[in-house]
């Protein structure tokens, strides 16, 4: 038996996310009809992030167990001939048994990509989320300080998680705007379900003035879903990298 | 009789291009029947640019006559309300009964977009061209040099066009590189059909060494179709700006 590892790209667009569902078209599930294409096994895959429908991934990294004699840095090829255009193995390895994509992870880096303007948008719709209100992007850039550090992140959780602990480490959180795009990059040990995006709902708050960047603090410690923003839209986000 | 301006964005990936056609689905089409929605008018528009299927824009104009009593910049939001999701009118204004979007055009500008990455591509394919074998992108760079200026770009230029002339002056031609992203800026007073493209083929094959920098000379001045590079396709082009 041997471990392969894989580092995955995709466009979340016509996808349910990424875990094996009965119907619908998933990420997971291409991947391990692709494997079984190859090696004639039923191969489960491990994910090392389970990212919601229209999310997307320049950095999904998964690890399943394989008899198949072919080489580790030759699944990479010879998957993606079986993968739809929407989904590209970028490299693949084998690893050590007991790697395992999701409990060895030690971290993740996700973007978040805002286009802040009146005007309808048209262009690259997928990826952005149009926000048509000002936003004060110093102010926001001020707020990402107040995340920054291991802290209780409950009210910016959505139900739905089996999470032991709501207590997570950012260590990492600025913003880069280029002329009406506001690219946001948040680095942590782990994020909670929909945490990325409940925190820039919070940080959009803080952007159009509902939220006072001094207020910050308060609404981390007190840990309330409902002081803190919404939950963006999935299509903005993509996960970056995930960190071993 | 009053004429208005219109500047649209459209991402071309689900149309014919923007010439209205018998059958299928246009940019030119999709704007005419939102105005006879509104009007009640079956005006013809005069666009700036007849970009080809799969082609986006951020700049294209248009100008249409109308008996309307629709306050010219009203007309933004209007026909908006009447327009599918990938083509947004930016904004629109009464202007001169003289003006012509085409005619009266100064000038275009357009990027070109290049992943250059061995791995496949997955993510944003509709927006970009991706080459799989290493450019020198410093050597594509210097090559831009030669294209700036006055010339005759008959090598440049695909059949079908009915240019009277086939030179033309470009003003603007760089390069900005960042990680695997190869972003290319041409600006000139007209382009020849196909001209963009067939000048980043051009290129492309200066990067893959196929072409010599010092070559691009005798390319431009024997006009000879077969010298120069490959119509790359129209995804990773984008107009820009159209100049009066």
């Amino acid at each position: 038996m041997r471990n392969i590892k894989l580092l995955i790209e995709f466009d979340g667009t016509n996808f349910l996310g990424w875990q094996r569902q009965k119907e619908g078209r998933t990420v997971q599930g291409c991947i391990e009809k692709a494997i079984l294409k190859i090696t004639g096994e039923e191969s489960l895959i491990n994910g090392s992030s389970r990212t919601d429908s229209g999310v997307h991934s320049r950095g999904t990294v998964a690890n399943f167990f394989t008899n198949s004699k072919i080489p580790g840095n030759k699944f990479r090829e010879a998957i993606n001939t079986k993968l739809p255009d929407d989904v590209a193995i970028i490299k693949s390895e084998e690893v050590d048994m007991d790697f395992h994509a999701r409990y060895s992870s030690k971290g993740k880096r996700y973007s978040y990509t805002i286009v802040n303007r009146y005007e309808k948008l048209s262009l690259g719709k997928q990826y952005l989320y149009h926000v048509r209100y000002k936003l004060n992007v110093e102010d926001m850039k001020k707020a990402c300080e107040y995340f920054i550090g291991t802290h209780d992140f409950r009210a910016f959780m959505s139900p739905g998680s089996s999470a032991k602990t709501t207590i997570r480490t950012i260590s990492e959180f600025y913003i880069e705007q280029e002329d009406d795009m506001i690219k946001i990059f948040i680095s942590a040990d782990g994020f909670l379900y929909n945490m990325v995006r409940i925190i820039v709902g919070t940080l959009i708050k803080v952007g159009n003035g509902k939220i006072k960047i001094e207020d910050i603090e308060g609404i981390i410690n007190e840990g309330n879903r409902k002081k803190s923003g919404m939950c963006v839209p999935p299509n903005g986000l993509i996960l970056e990298k995930v960190f071993y």
